[in-house]
């Protein structure tokens, strides 16, 4: 299925043919060979939720391709304030604009707004559920690291029950054939349900407690954050935290050759000891972000193809 | 007059051929007949009140003629509240741009902007006063949709006493020789100050207490919102708002040929089962703000004559 | 020192030349001499202070040269309110664009961020410490007024002590050979270590508690605001606040002939009816901040030389 007009909503829409679209126009984009594909074409970048980050790297992306943008960076600024529906703002602002870029706190709010507006739509993240560009620039990083994403092997660190990085990232991977090694608590490990998937893929899988059982052949350490309120008892979150604190120490212990890689924000999951390292590449895959999102962009007003 | 170098303040300053350029202007546009006449202007969109639709709908409009945009979506981002006067920051953005488009909740606001700046000045509200684009992009919608203006019968329906939306409406198509049916509860019914406008310029008009009133050769229905924050009663709010409810049925009881319209942002006052309806114009004519709003950025600032 | 690649945070690593450059840059840009010298390039504008007057400045300066805007008004929209650190927040953004315009409440921050970055980081004011943007602007408006700034005499009056505006300035007409008269109440006269400064550079300077003390042959008096907050006793703020208030009345003490600059936002020091005198430049000061803003980010960037 080709890009132009499409909504961009889930990871569990895409093939692994549309993921290596993705990657190579996005480095066709990062090497300078495609520009201006977004002349003339208004995104509306709507964040009913604040994300910097991502709110900065999408409008980057859409400027740096020739395009204009509008919209709002929290929900304060909206309609909806007024008592206005979710259904009535889109409704309204596909009339003004090309495409539209959708961050909102609740689950399958941009799946709604894909059903409603004549434009496509971008899922920039729904509450606790899909984010789908973040792993766009997780697997261009890791191809543009490694030259492929075939037979990796990626350990996934930290909260991996609630992350909805990970979740994305593992079905990803699993259409290329990667090995994966989960290391969280107990109490935050994989779900079930992203386990069952993968098993049923035929995807080679374990599950460990301490980043030192990942083995020594980790291509890829992929850190996440694990967040205080997930914890009834500061004490168990301190002693959680600590443990799974990645350090040029941890690195070392890995073989010293594993990529590290974090979604960012971090807060205190990696050391700033790290930063130093030539293993710690998440702030590359962070700028990653300008070209992936060009790319997405491009793809699906059809400036691109 | 010309339009070049003038503010918009008031539908009071306007004439029939003034508006007639405008939805010649918007016309010519949205056929894409008229682009990038804003090039190399800067516009400035200040918003001392929020409002996302009518700054987004600018925002693009703007940028999709060319023109770039500074401002502000809310106050708490103006110099305003370090004790600035509005007129200094009138005094200082005027040197930032090539025009201004202002929304404050203020009364005559925009006019003082206007006094002040030397660049053409934009009222996009100033509090129950004015909000004359909106009017345009309403009468553009009309003149879209019948070929004219001359002879339509619209009826405007909810609170008419407080909504600058109709006030404006109702000057406006009496420039065109319209005929009007006022639509509203007792306590809410359009000013005498507007009845007495409309009687000395021999426009025919009507008050009614229901739409059933209205009679079956409506061509528009144009809806407002009932605010709660009028009524003393809440069950007095609740009857009143429930009565003036339109629905499928309303429309049919109109003899199902009416237009329906709406400023937006809507709350209750149109039942979703209208929007299916060919009649619901509502979101083409949010939409029609874009070409509404290039053509008079491109008039005022000079890009368009 | 060329100014390509060079991040610009204090007037005290700029030279006479260095001044002269950016005067003469900005002078050719007014005049409408260099036009899209941003083309294709895009300027994250991170204000992490409200600032509407200097935020709305640099974003009409980088449209008006061709390049493009990306960034937050408030801190509230930024990452750092996840608990992300600055540095990271530096790292990150750095990748999303092709120079950084910072301001911050904390002195230092534009510098520590100019270490990090790779792109380069032009001061938006940081804390009570510098803004150097604003002394090129004031520089520009008394080189345009008076054809040269070697030998004018320059009166600063108002809160000396704590004002970052007049320290730099201080700082910087020193390197042209300015005679200078400090007027200001005992408690906010300029700092000791700015007098030694002045002294060891050569430069002649004079103290006075009255407007009226500065002679009759002063070129600019340059008025800044003295706050409420600078005084224990509401009284005594009162008492000074009024015998520093700027009106015709004290521009005709002072001989007529004398320009008024402020770097605004003015609140009560100088009266309404100077805005009306020939004299009352600090709206074309104000101005001026546009072509000077558009020099330096094309020499930053490489894209003026």
């Amino acid at each position: 299925m080709g890009f132009a007009g499409r909504s961009i909503i889930s990871l569990h829409d895409m093939t692994a043919a549309d993921l290596e679209v993705i990657m190579d126009t996005s480095g066709r984009i990062k090497a300078g060979r495609e520009t201006g594909f977004l002349q003339g074409r208004t995104i509306a970048v709507m964040f009913f939720e604040a994300s910097t980050r991502t709110r900065l790297s999408f409008e980057s992306a859409i400027q740096r391709s020739g395009g204009t943008v509008i919209g709002f960076a929290n929900p304060a600024s909206s309609s909806q304030s007024k008592g206005e529906s979710f259904a009535d703002t889109i409704s309204t602002v596909t009339g003004y604009c090309d495409a539209m870029v959708i961050r909102h706190p609740v689950e399958g709010s941009a799946r709604l707004a894909s059903d409603i507006a004549s434009v496509p739509v971008i899922n920039a993240g729904d509450g606790a559920n899909q984010h789908p560009t973040q792993t766009f620039l997780d697997l261009f990083t890791m191809k543009e690291s490694f030259g492929r994403l075939e037979g990796l092997h990626i350990g996934m660190l930290g909260d991996l029950k609630y992350g909805r990085t990970v979740h994305s990232l593992a079905t990803a991977m699993a259409m290329f054939g990667a090995r994966m090694t989960f290391i969280s608590p107990h109490t935050l490990q994989m779900p079930d349900m992203i386990k069952r998937e993968l098993s049923q893929a035929g995807v080679s899988f374990r599950e460990v407690r301490q980043p030192e059982e990942a083995g020594d052949d980790l291509d890829v350490l992929y850190v996440t954050r694990i967040q205080r309120e997930r914890f009834g008892d500061p004490q168990e979150y301190e002693s959680v935290a600590h443990s799974f604190r990645v350090t040029a120490d941890t690195i070392r212990g890995l073989g010293g050759r594993v990529l590290v890689m974090h979604p960012l924000p971090r807060v205190d999951e990696i050391a700033e000891d790290v930063d130093r390292l030539p293993n710690a590449i998440y702030f590359r895959q962070a700028h990653n972000g300008i070209p992936t999102r060009q790319a997405l962009l491009g793809l699906v007003t059809g400036g691109l193809s």
